[in-house]
Parts: structure tokens; sequence; C-alpha cells
């Protein structure tokens, strides 16, 4: 962090220096898309590298944003991928946070109004938090005349491909009572797919009703420091023995910096090598915290220092 | 405008202050929703007020960030609800104004790919703007595998109560290329229905979109100044012999501000007295230019001094 803020960062990590930041760090956070897979396809060397570091006794923690899939279904996906003896307690989404969010911090009475996936749906269910199973597009239903239940004592929003008119509407109808919570899985501004395509993220859907509601979002996912405290207080980590390794410089390099946590760029994803050094050489001190402290071109660079 | 920015501001408008007021202005700008109307029904005392000042030789405008109807609709309303006289080209709409926008000023060729109502759409054939007409949900398509048009150059986002999360991405893709243009009919955030309850606005939609294409839209509706210029180059308005009257701070009365009219803030809406004066004793600058000149309690208020 502080090579960040002194127009340092955006190291290259190579040989001796891998080796020397791996035998200091116990703990290795890893996010997800664009980082061990993309999609459907595992980043190449990917699997290698989370079995030997936990064979060399390091904590491993996936640590994503994406609030689509359940933590179970993230489980059969990382065996799918050649991702071996990955556990549900080593992966922590922003849907699994924000449940736990919802029953241990705020310790909700009541139900909460969700704008999710069936990721959100089952980590809520999970949990024992109560929520509106809303239906999907009632024709002809409007906001003016729909039902709204008295019970609702929070609205949470992520990810939707599902979303439509009335359910933005009944969640801001909802939040014209100041007690009620108002929760965002993640900001993630949107997300790649192939063919150059782009699919708007939690953060579109947090955006729209931020402005609709003329409130802000307690946000879950990165870059808030909540999944860090989630794995902190159930595992004991120190963040000044943890990496924190990314694609995206807003999301997983600011969470880094966020938790006092050394954070690592890899170039298999969204952001890339020249927005890393711009930001480092920017003055702006929104940008410098955005500057990772160290590039590697994969995590496909770790396996020589393994 | 001097009287916001020195802390004056507010001025009650009464007797012979209002008679001296209308003495001066040659224009009446007025905002519907609020003012001249709350939904189907006319504030009383605004058909006659309207009228004596068209009788008074006065020109009359409405300028509504309203973007559902075609102006023949509004035509049609002014009719019902008590309004004499009320003629198409003293109506300006956000959506009316987009599609003036998009043949005039930025000359469009190609599509317009639109968020938005049937009034969006009417606009946009009577200009002769081309544009995608979606269709509703397709059960089942998806984002990633969806058509989409070669042609389009722009992107024109609106309150749409069909909204859904297919629209949003594919808005989202277009938004991709950088010659796409970005319109937002206004920024409303949302808006007051019966019984408590609101609905988002064109705003709350067009947040979602800038979020997720990293983009900030231009806006046609007030506060921008478009719709004063499309006034002043159509009748040749003078903006000191104008008055602009609203019942929304930072829409009727910072657009008045911007295009260099005196305001007045009615009571019969959405803000309060006691929002613009703290707007008034508020050290901030973007407060202050939200200060209106006068306020009413209803445009009823004009009719003594007509």
């Amino acid at each position: 962090m502080a090579g960040a803020l002194s127009s340092r960062g955006c190291r290259r990590l190579r040989g001796a220096q891998l080796k020397d930041l791996l035998r200091e760090k116990h703990c290795v956070l890893f996010d997800c898309d664009g980082v061990i897979w993309n999609g459907e396809k595992p980043v190449t060397g990917a699997p290698e590298v989370v079995n030997m570091l936990k064979k060399r006794g390091k904590s491993v923690f996936f640590v994503t944003n994406n609030c689509t899939r359940p933590r179970e279904s993230y489980v059969q996906k990382f065996l799918r991928l050649g991702f071996k003896d990955v556990v549900q307690s080593e992966i922590l989404s922003s849907s699994y946070c924000s449940a736990i969010y919802l029953r241990d911090v705020a310790k909700l009475q009541g139900k909460v109004y969700v704008i999710g996936c069936d990721g959100v749906h089952k980590e809520l269910r999970e949990a024992g938090v109560q929520f509106v199973e809303d239906d999907a597009a009632v024709p002809g239903a409007t906001i003016s005349d729909c039902p709204l239940e008295s019970d609702v004592r929070a609205v949470l929003v992520g990810y939707d491909d599902e979303l439509n008119f009335l359910k933005l509407a009944k969640a801001c109808c909802y939040l014209r009572n100041p007690d009620c919570l108002f929760l965002a899985t993640d900001r993630d501004p949107w997300h790649p797919l192939r063919g150059g395509r782009v699919t708007p993220g939690s953060g579109s859907l947090a955006a729209a009703l931020e402005t609709a509601a003329e409130r802000k979002a307690t946000v879950i996912g990165k870059p808030s420091r909540f999944m860090f405290q989630c794995i902190a207080s159930q595992f004991g980590v120190d963040p000044r023995r943890a990496i924190m390794v990314g694609d995206r410089l807003e999301t997983d390099i600011l969470f880094g910096w966020s938790c006092g946590v050394d954070t690592v760029l890899t170039l298999t994803g969204v952001s890339t090598l020249e927005q890393a050094q711009a930001y480092r050489d920017s003055l702006a001190p929104e940008k410098a915290i955005c500057v990772p402290d160290y590039v590697v071109d994969s995590i496909a660079d770790f396996l020589p220092a393994l």
C-alpha cells in the first residue's frame, strides 16, 4: 500500500521475489472470474497453483462478487474445472456474505425483499433469513395496485437477469421506510461475455435503486471490507500475512488495500497493465489506492516458485 | 438568480408584487405534474390561470420531463382536465425534445435503441428518426445469444415500465461502441403515486445504464437547457422576459436558473418550502442554484393578479 501511495507499486513478480513473497504470506485470497477461470475455462495452470499452495500449508480463500450461484454450486464448478479439494468454507461469495450480514450483523427481524438470482435465494434460505420470493412479471400488474408485504425490513439488490420494472418499483416502495435496510451484494458495474458482449452487473441495478430511492446501499462485496472480516473472524487471518490476487483494480485491488492486504494484479481478466500504470502515475489519491503492489501475467507465474 | 446566490430568494409572491412580475414577463413556462395537475386531477384554478394568461397575450409553454405520452395525447389531457385551447406546439416533453435533438442536433445516421414508453416511440416516428422497436421479454433469450442490430448509432433511455434485464443489457452492448450516442430523456429519480407509493423515474434507469456502460448520458430534459433552446429558437423567447413555474427544486428551479429565467416554486407538488429555505440558507453553491426566486402555495395565487 505504501508502495502504491508513493507512486511505486505494479512491481513484476518473478523468481526469487515471488518465492520470498510466498514464504512471507500464509494466506492467499483469490478472486475467481478472470483470475482462476474465465467462464467455464480454467486459467492454464490455475488448478495446479491452488493445489500446490494448499499442499504447502497455505490457507486459500476464494472471494467473489459473483452472487449468481450458491456456494454448493461453486464447489461443483471447482471440481468440474480440475480444482481438487476446494471446500465450501473456502468460498466467500457476495450472496453468502450478504446472508451472513443480515443474520449476524443486522440481526434482521422481518423479511428481505430480494432483487437477485438463485444464488442469493439459496444462501438466504441456508442462513435462515426470511425473504420475499417474488414471482416473475405478472402480466398487467403495476406498482400502483400490486400487493406489498408489511414485514419487509430490508432490500437486497444484486445481479438479476430476470429484473423487471415492477421489481425495481417494489424495492423502491419498500425503501421509502427509513428503517428498511438497504444492501447491495456488490458494485461490479458490468461483466464481460464472449464475443465482446457485456452484461450489466449488480452495481448497475444498485445504481438504479439508489437513484430512485435517494439512498445509498451498504455494499457487502469487494471492495467493502466485510468479506475479509468474515474470513478474519472465522479463520483468524492476519492481513499482513495475506495476499489478494485479482483482475479488477477498482474491486480486487481496492479491496486488498482497504483490508491492509498486499495485492497482486493478474492480467488474465478485466484490468490491464496500462491501466494499473496510469493509476500509479496519477496524482489522484482515489486512483493510488487501486494500484496493485505486484503484477503477474497469470497466476501460472506462481508455479516455478512452488 | 442573483437572489438565490446572495441567500435571498424564496420570496412570497402576493398582490402588487405578483402584478408587477406578470407585467414584466411575456412568457410563462409551466411544468405539468405537481404544478397544473396531479395525475388526472387539475390543480384548483389552474385552467383559469392558463386561460387568463393567454387572454392577456402571454406566451405559455408546458415543459415536462414526462416522456410517457406523445404530445398529441397531452393535448387531449389538457382538454379533458378543462384547459381550453392548448395546442401541440405549446407542449415540450422530454420525448419530443429527444427526437428533435437526434434529428436536428446529432443529425443521426442510423437507428436509435430505445428504453422508453410509447411517448418516445411516437415522437421519434413523427420526427422521422429510425429506432429499434424492441419486443417485450422473449422467454429464454439472453444477452449472450440474442441478435443485435448493426446500424444502431444511439441509445436513448427514459421511463419504461416494461423495462427488463435484456433491454438493459442490449443497450449496454450498443454503448460499447464509443461512437454510439448516449441520451437520457431526463434525470427524474422517481415519481409519486397515490397511497404513498412511488415509481422509479427515467433517472433511475439512466443511472443503471451509466453505471454499466461507464459513460455519462447527455440529458435532454430539465434541468438541461436544451428544452429552453427548443422554445427560444422556435418562438424567439427572451429569457429575461420569461418565468419558469415548477414544483421540483433540482429539476424545474435549476432549469430556470440554467436558462437565465426567473423561477417560481409552487407548493402543490414534490418540493416543500422548508427544502427551498434550507437550500437558500445553505453555503453550498450546488444548492444555491436550486433556490427559487419566488414561492406560491399554488398557481391559483396568480388569479387575483390577472
